[in-house]
């Protein structure tokens, strides 16, 4: 067991609503130590693959500020390019709230989710993922009220959690220093009927069989399950 | 007078210190609606133009996340190019600090001033101004502490307010609607003799006289005095 | 079934080893239209973090060129920056081949692994991983021979496929039609003990049950089990 | 005293307008070995944040040859970002401009300001300033002449002034090796009422007091006084 | 004379048509062990300049991938600035194919020509054009057979040779090995009337006389003629 | 005949020695309305390629202002790309000096040749490298002066000059206008023997014969024979 939770326990979890003025919905979550502020806007165009096509689309854009990493991370815009790690992050994010909002029912809009770690200590875009969920239920509640859409566009809750194996122990919710022993790493995206919205799993450092697997979503589905459970609280406040 | 202060009355302040887990010192400051998370760094090496002149150098950077403005501010690196207000005011907080510290004691380093705005409604060079103060007095305790430095660099302490004149009438501390709506615009870096660090006044909607930039001047003293007043509290806490 | 293969029959690989004069290993890779040019250059040093550790580095680039593509695709100088959806898959390569070699019997060397589509048609990015994995067991031998290597540093061969749902049936190894149309889309790695080293399954357009996805992999077992088949023959030319 | 000139006495200026055959307005601007190739010219459309609004725009760029100063200025495009003080001077050029003119006057058009530093030996920003307000006036006559604007947008005539203390001295017009030394610098915009269009006083190196900023005015005026009377001679040549 | 050709040969041509899947014209073309794939699509554009003007535009770009040269070429993109060579060949290789097609007959259309060198070994920018001829030819017979066009717009056919001078020995169709010794390098475009479509001699470590040019180009056209003997074969199988 | 010049005679040209402060040699060279600001300037160090070989390289960057064209001509670092043109120009200066350069003698050097045009009438490029060679004798008088070089690296004089065929006569030195309707357009670069060092003739709206080409050098050679006359002047002053 490790030090202050279970092996299969997440770490508490905070969000506090509405924490921008501007955005139509945002939140600043906690896990642990991890802090990241997530807010949603919304924009009356879309790319121009879906021109004309009655139909919206939701981007996101993950990044780590200088100051939320061990060493200071050197800022995109300093080195001329877009941080890899991010981009990928960005489409996980993006790829995921797609999944459980039907961009038919949005008009030719695109929403905007951004995603920006203000302190990491592992588990930075699964708690993004969590977090923009939130404030994108927040975002679409209030464009409802104000009738921008017709029609709530929501399919389904998501959130998301990490599950790892190291020293050859399962472990559910990484931190930093967990995670930076990992052997196997891997990182679920759920609806609340537990159905997989994506999953990504990389043995870097070591491999792991389909049986192994199996046991990493079993508990991945704890974590999930508790994460849920506490989305009913933050809900009333929304 | 303001619905809810003074013509010369700053806006309530709140900061708090140590807000991120891994930089030397950091807080977030607010000042009204307006929030910015500020976070100290240090790296040892120095620029180009300063290698082996046994001194150090301070640089700061500021920028506003997407969701931090009434219409979402596009990334740089989505650009592709840096924000020249952002570049501007970058190097305005970075003259300012460098203004209150003595770089020849704190050997070949660059201390990494970072200022990034979750919130803005105003006034967010100074807000950041004056939370970098405070963030760097914090790291460097922490570097006297660890003697990493040997002796204090710092030479008086700093904070910066705006003042300006909206409908002919002098402002302290403008909020964006006022800012948006002002004539004349002044941003004031001061030490704590009251002596100028920075000044600059732009009259881009109209002009001023030598008499009225000393009115202003004589304004926004009265709302660096109350900003120093409350360092008092928080340097408790630090 | 399909038009011509079996839902679960990977289409037909060819493999030109050496295709290229300079590179120490290099493919032609051909799966189905898919045409994917990869090669294996060392360099030697390695990126700032591993310096001074005696330990080398595999870095991956994928890229696609312009006629690819059944619309251009502008180049990414072009367009001034990275394309997400390349730099994520040369991620995805990058770590799936760290994860067969041992990098600590390499030196301080990178191993540079490009893999440029000259036409797509589906699986550009399994026919990499698979392309790539040929090319750097040609390169190894070479340095082998030459000395440079003192020891074999490849663990295990990998290879990988992908498999999805199209209209509620799974197919293995999808071409662009198929890939289009899919509710589910899943890529795994694996090595030739079949353990997993990647997989990584998004359902944007449809989610999946955990009893699912084990039937997704089971699938993918059997085109992985076809491609090391291929293996033994292409071996024998290296 | 200086060497060859009172301590509140500006450098010999020189302006050859029309020095470019394209732009509608240009100047050569020299003063002292300070030499600036300004260029004005118009395009009929406006940024997006005017579209549509009746009103035009005034934009500025600094930029500075490479051969300009003693150490060769690397190229931004060479460096891939915009040089943070060229953009911070950029900005400073269109406020004071943009000051000087009624935009509501000249349709929905942008006006070019470009400010070239061929060679740099202090003051390149204040010279800038006093050779762009020549080049928009002759601009702006031909754009009358035409009939492209159909009345006269210019609301007064400005000019620049630095002022600094070097070695505790007050100096006007500081060079490059006075610059170099000063404790405070300070740069003055003031239209021909003797208005503050912009006021620009850092003290990086020492701070000033608010009577010191005022002595840094009376004499700046002189500066201006100085230079507005230069402007009615070359007027004639317009 | 050469270990396997006369002075005045060139290497053995092999050219691949239809390459690709998805291009209008494609080719796969070898000279030596000198291999470019080249791709011609099409796109229902014009550039700004020439837009509304009835006419159309033919754009090439020329690159080189990672594992085409002796040293791993770092990609555009990895060094943020398109490659100054690549940039002076794709402008040579587009003004060559504009000589040869009446844009006056294509619309407002632009026509991408996409020169990708998989294999360096000299002679790279001769083989492109030669090869990029084919491929436009291939892409505007079928758009003639399409009726995207009404009427052929090729004016004639083009190809291109170099000749150098080595070791004081005119060569034509240099490789890498003597195309790095060459004291003179000289590019040739010819039509198949032999006039010159472009020449570009260029002496950076020897000079060359008016007579010596003469001698140049009576050798060049040796190759010219061999190479559009090359085509006849080559036009029977588009 | 031309308007105010014969078919083959030179425009005036104008040049200003030491035209610059800071750099080692600088010219203001004008050519009819043409005018280019030539700086050279020399760096203790070299590219990656020629470490340690003790031996120097001569770079050059030809831009043109934003003031210099018909249209205003957008900055690189605001489109954030180098422009194809002024990168094959720079190229083609680059290797002309080069050519009458002595690398061997100049140590691990760079000299930097900086060609910034400020008005543009046509046949820019050739008076670039006209200015530059004399630009470049005087630094390096200037640097055996110093001693910094210990024997004279130039091997030969050098200029050039541009020719064309306009409605079907020869002209020598295109002015803009002629320039935009030339049928062939060649740059001639020769040395002081009338040796050439590089020739570039294009032929985008008509070809040309071996027997024209011939021509069109002849003619060149008188512009090039008077250019040489006028250098003779120049060097008085240097």
């Amino acid at each position: 067991m490790r030090e202050d939770r279970q092996n299969n326990e997440v770490r508490p979890i905070k969000i506090i609503p509405d924490y921008l003025v501007h955005p139509d919905g945002s939140v600043l979550i906690e896990c642990g130590k991890t802090k990241v502020v997530v807010s949603v806007m919304i924009e009356n165009k879309v790319p121009v693959f879906l021109r004309g096509k009655n139909k919206g689309w939701l981007s996101c854009e993950y990044s780590m500020l200088p100051g939320s990493t061990a060493n200071r991370k050197v800022r995109d815009i300093s080195k001329g390019k877009l941080d890899g790690r991010s981009s990928e992050i960005s489409r996980l994010i993006g790829r995921s709230l797609r999944a459980c909002i039907d961009l038919n029912k949005i008009g030719e809009r695109t929403i905007w989710v951004d995603c920006d770690v203000l302190s990491a200590d592992g588990g930075t875009r699964t708690t993004s993922i969590t977090g923009a969920y939130i404030a994108l239920e927040m975002a679409v509640k209030r464009y409802l009220d104000k009738e921008i859409f017709t029609e709530n566009p929501l399919i389904s809750k998501i959130c998301a959690v990490s599950v790892g194996r190291v020293n050859g122990t399962r472990l559910v919710d990484l931190d930093f220093k967990e995670d930076s022993n990992a052997e196997v790493d891997l990182n679920l995206v759920m609806n609340d009927n537990f159905e997989i919205i994506e999953i990504q799993g990389t043995g870097e450092k070591g491999t792991f069989t389909q049986e192994e697997l199996n046991e990493f979503i079993d508990d991945a589905k704890i974590g999930i399950k508790d994460i849920f459970r506490y989305f009913e609280i933050v809900e009333n406040y929304i």
